[in-house]
């Protein structure tokens, strides 16, 4: 018998889309709950998550309103654990590849999200940081891409593309819109040359191809992202001058 | 037909002995080579790791010498990345526990591992830091124990367990031994409350647990571990007097 699942997300959380991308290449619809992350209810750290972040999971026990969650059910946290959860989950999405170098590759893909693009994507954007770092990640993780074409380890849409777009996604929008703690007018610099220049075409069809996915559309609310993006950098005040 | 595989590796290396102890479990035997960590061969990083470390693997293609890699094998890299492989490759072992729920609380615990324990146990050992804040990661480490006794998620030994023992090896060998940048002494005091005192009782079972598993035995080699750890100390110089 399918068990209950409430997914405790966030609609502005990249890492909460992991999961909820996850779910949608599963064709299976947990429970959601949005937990506003500046005002986060009182239960939530005691009864869901101790770390008191998003995504997380109660799986199992009795049906029960998200704000009541029961003691019978398994809490889970941490966006890659539960990627990994949902694909195991539901092998029939063949967000694991079948094939063990595929999937290996599909976790050192995501290994270099973490620790390789990650920190100089929140460098730039969230303490205005030159792009130099980012973009040279960017171009290293370009290169793990088939060249022919295809997701990030082969023609099927696997965990390593849930894990990457949508950090992709609120990259691209939020330099389309010059939306960071970065000059005005050094997003739509990067912009023009990540998702315009020539030396990363591969990337700009591998973009296209994520936002393409009903998975990716469904889960990415762009007016809400774009409003809380302003909203953001108007609250963190003064953009540096230049670099 | 099984694939040729090699794993470059080095005795020092608590990374690589995640994966050597994956292989034991599988009862595999990879043809080992030996990276000096401190002398690398000119062609590691281009022809196996441009990221120049341990562990790696090459898998299938023709039979060569481990110097001699061939164009043909697939070359995968990043110890968390190839404990799964293995664990993948070798589904028999079960380093993958069979139930979702249990692998996804394996996950968590190597999360937990690598985002709460390894950075304040390399600041303590390796900065001479004060050693609080590892005490408090270990604390917090041991309340996922399960509390009757058994592995880091059952009964079973995990990726969980290959992911955490070469690091609590390290730290129980070097405290024992009072070799660390610490103040003279430290490591002692350390000690004796980690491996000794009632607070960290089911640390301290877990830990007789991994030191009597074969895969562990066989991989961890505590004379050499002594004697590079007394030579590293003896390179750094001089130790903090006190905090």
């Amino acid at each position: 018998m399918a068990q209950e699942i409430t997914l405790y997300t966030a609609k502005v959380c990249p890492f909460a889309q992991r999961v909820e991308i996850a779910f949608e290449e599963a064709g299976v619809k947990p429970t959601k709950y949005q937990i506003d992350l500046q005002n986060k209810p009182d239960w939530y750290a005691p009864k869901v998550n101790p770390a008191s972040k998003v995504p997380a999971l109660a799986y199992g026990g009795p049906k029960v309103t998200p704000e009541n969650p029961s003691p019978e059910s398994t809490k889970l946290a941490e966006s890659l654990v539960l990627l990994e959860f949902v694909a195991d989950l539901y092998p029939n999405a063949t967000l694991h590849p079948k094939d063990p170098v595929a999937l290996a590759r599909a976790r050192f893909f995501i290994d270099q999200v973490s620790t390789k693009v990650l920190p100089p994507f929140f460098a730039f954007s969230m303490r205005g940081e030159a792009p130099d770092a980012l973009l040279k990640a960017l171009k290293e993780l370009q290169a793990l891409l088939p060249p022919g074409g295809g997701f990030a380890v082969g023609p099927e849409f696997s965990i390593a593309d849930a894990a990457f777009a949508p950090f992709l996604g609120r990259l691209e929008l939020n330099l389309r819109h010059d939306l960071g703690l970065y000059p005005v007018g050094e997003g739509l610099k990067v912009h023009k040359q990540v998702f315009e220049g020539a030396e990363f075409a591969r990337l700009q069809q591998y973009f296209k191809d994520i936002v393409a996915r009903p998975s990716f559309k469904t889960t990415f609310d762009e007016a809400y992202l774009l409003e809380h993006a302003k909203a953001r950098l108007a609250k963190a005040g003064e953009r540096k001058a230049s670099y």
